[in-house]
């Protein structure tokens, strides 16, 4: 075993799109697990949205990443020391915890141990995972989508986004999603099943394309990207219309708060329900969502992408892809062999 | 008994602002009641913000009335005449439907007979009316606020305003008002036991203001008015904050839709809740809410303020003032003797 652990720490904070010069890459010994911790050998690094608004100074839900510090994030790998009774070496673990590294100490509260034999480990970071959560509850739990109902989702050919049109279809739903390239609308219609799609890079108008795919209106509305994609939505909206606020990915890279139509107005005669979420809010609810979700991939009724760029030297160049929408489904970062 | 009724009609489409030019008064014959309809004599109209929507060419959660159609509006008077077996001459009822007019023809079902004992008849429109209904659902179903939460209401002073955040008051919340004089923020504070408010015309920043008012920050908030001030209220909200969208007064008069800063992203990591509502969807528990807000006033609870203007031509002014913020509590018109 090495005894240097290769990082990617934060170099600057971005300004407007993150650059590979944002991040550094450095070397550090490999630590020892405390007690209480396993020591982890990374397999699969995960790049998500919610990593750009944690590089900005004023953090997010959770404080900001500091200058120096390893950049935060989830990863799937292999136990290689351990001083937690509930683990072995050789067992597999995904931790929200693990960072942008090839070795992490973790304490054994952060870590969930994976069946292998359920399903590919990388899985872990994606439809049974965090992604997965976060489409299951934050669709089902704060828009509860009727059979026959008109759900539209932006962001919807990424990780979350494609389980959330998904899980929408299995409630009986007409799924209309929205995404930056005809491949990704080629993808959702083809093979996930939406009903239809459009590619808001080239649309001439967003309403008029609303109008066209969703012609009884909208009832549920889930949000990964907001800026003009969501203002548009909203005007399109049917009484009770129930809209889960899941991301903001078109403001991310703002440096400052961006200015659009005041439509709470319409929210008032609409009856409408905006909320947004943080999948952690669930967490004692993860188990149920978890055999759900492998019930329906085993049936056929889930599918799900992944794509992944190859070493840890890689992970600024997936992540900076991601947050330009150049994934399809999932993105990952492969750090190390199984 | 007169045989010409006095009637307000729409004349033209406000430009903004509405302006007395914009209604004309007419007269036109007593209508004489259908089967199942009611005579009514209009005692008290009320002037509420909804009317402006419905002025407007594309009208609102309802149509717009039509130029030359009689006003829409609420109001109380007494049966002189009666083909329903339901209502006698001389019982008092209250309508949505009474239109600006001295006398209505009702079909019994928009009629809700009153009882003169348990309150004065003009209260129907306003704390045991439509206005009260509105703070009591508006608040407490949305909102529910709880014991020591911080609560702000915009539009404070007003009908619906005032009787909110003396519901929070009576839920053990503290309750911040927010509204547009000094003698009104006098009255609140004084009088309806509200914990502290503002003056947004002389206040020289929203934000600086609710701060300072709501050091721990805003758990639930009843709005009123939208605009900058929401806005600056949504910077503002606690995690897991509920936001009820009752009107939008700042925005009716505007003949294009405003803009103003995105704060989904605000929604999101506070994983805030936004709902708009309009009163009828709990027209069935409308008994409830009277016989609990009737209990509030006898056992002095809940307090209320009433003006008026005197007469049918009056109606307009007591409107345009309305809607300038002009009145404390409840605005009325009194278009008859009791």
């Amino acid at each position: 075993m090495p005894t240097m652990n290769r990082q990617i720490t934060l170099a600057a904070r971005p300004q407007g799109a993150p650059q590979e010069s944002d991040f550094k890459l450095v070397e550090a010994p490999i630590p020892a697990p405390g007690e209480g911790e396993v020591l982890v050998r990374v397999i699969w690094l995960s790049v998500d949205p919610y990593m750009r608004p944690r590089m900005a100074r004023t953090g997010s839900y959770a404080r900001a990443v500091e200058i120096g510090e390893v950049m935060v994030g989830g990863g799937v790998g292999q136990v290689v020391e351990s001083r937690a009774p509930e683990f072995q070496p050789g067992d597999y673990v995904e931790s929200m915890g693990m960072g942008w590294q090839e070795y992490a100490a973790l304490p054994a509260a952060e870590a969930r141990k994976l069946d292998p034999g359920m399903a590919p480990i990388s899985v872990a970071l994606g439809v049974l995972g965090m992604p997965g959560m976060t489409a299951y509850f934050g669709l089902l739990e704060i828009c509860d989508p009727q059979p026959g109902e008109s759900v539209v989702v932006s962001g919807a050919a990424g990780a979350v986004g494609s389980l959330a049109g998904q899980i929408a279809k299995i409630k009986g739903s007409r799924v209309v999603g929205i995404a930056g390239s005809d491949e990704k609308i080629q993808w959702l219609t083809g093979e996930l099943g939406f009903d239809a799609g459009f590619n808001y890079k080239t649309a001439k108008s967003y309403t008029r394309k609303l109008r066209e795919l969703c012609p009884n209106g909208v009832d549920v509305y889930f949000d990964n990207v907001g800026g003009e994609i969501t203002d548009a939505v909203i005007w399109q909206i049917n009484d009770r219309a129930r809209i889960s606020v899941c991301g903001q990915i078109s403001q991310y890279n703002a440096d400052q708060i961006s200015t659009g139509p005041r439509w709470l107005g319409q929210i008032l005669i609409k009856q409408a329900k905006i909320e947004g979420f943080l999948v952690f809010r669930w967490a004692d609810r993860y188990p149920e969502a978890v055999r759900q979700m492998a019930q329906w991939l085993r049936e056929g009724k889930l599918k799900y992408r992944e794509q992944f760029t190859e070493g840890l030297e890689s992970a600024p160049r997936a992540f900076i892809g991601m947050l330009r929408g150049e994934n399809i489904g999932k993105q990952l970062v492969k750090i190390a062999d199984v």
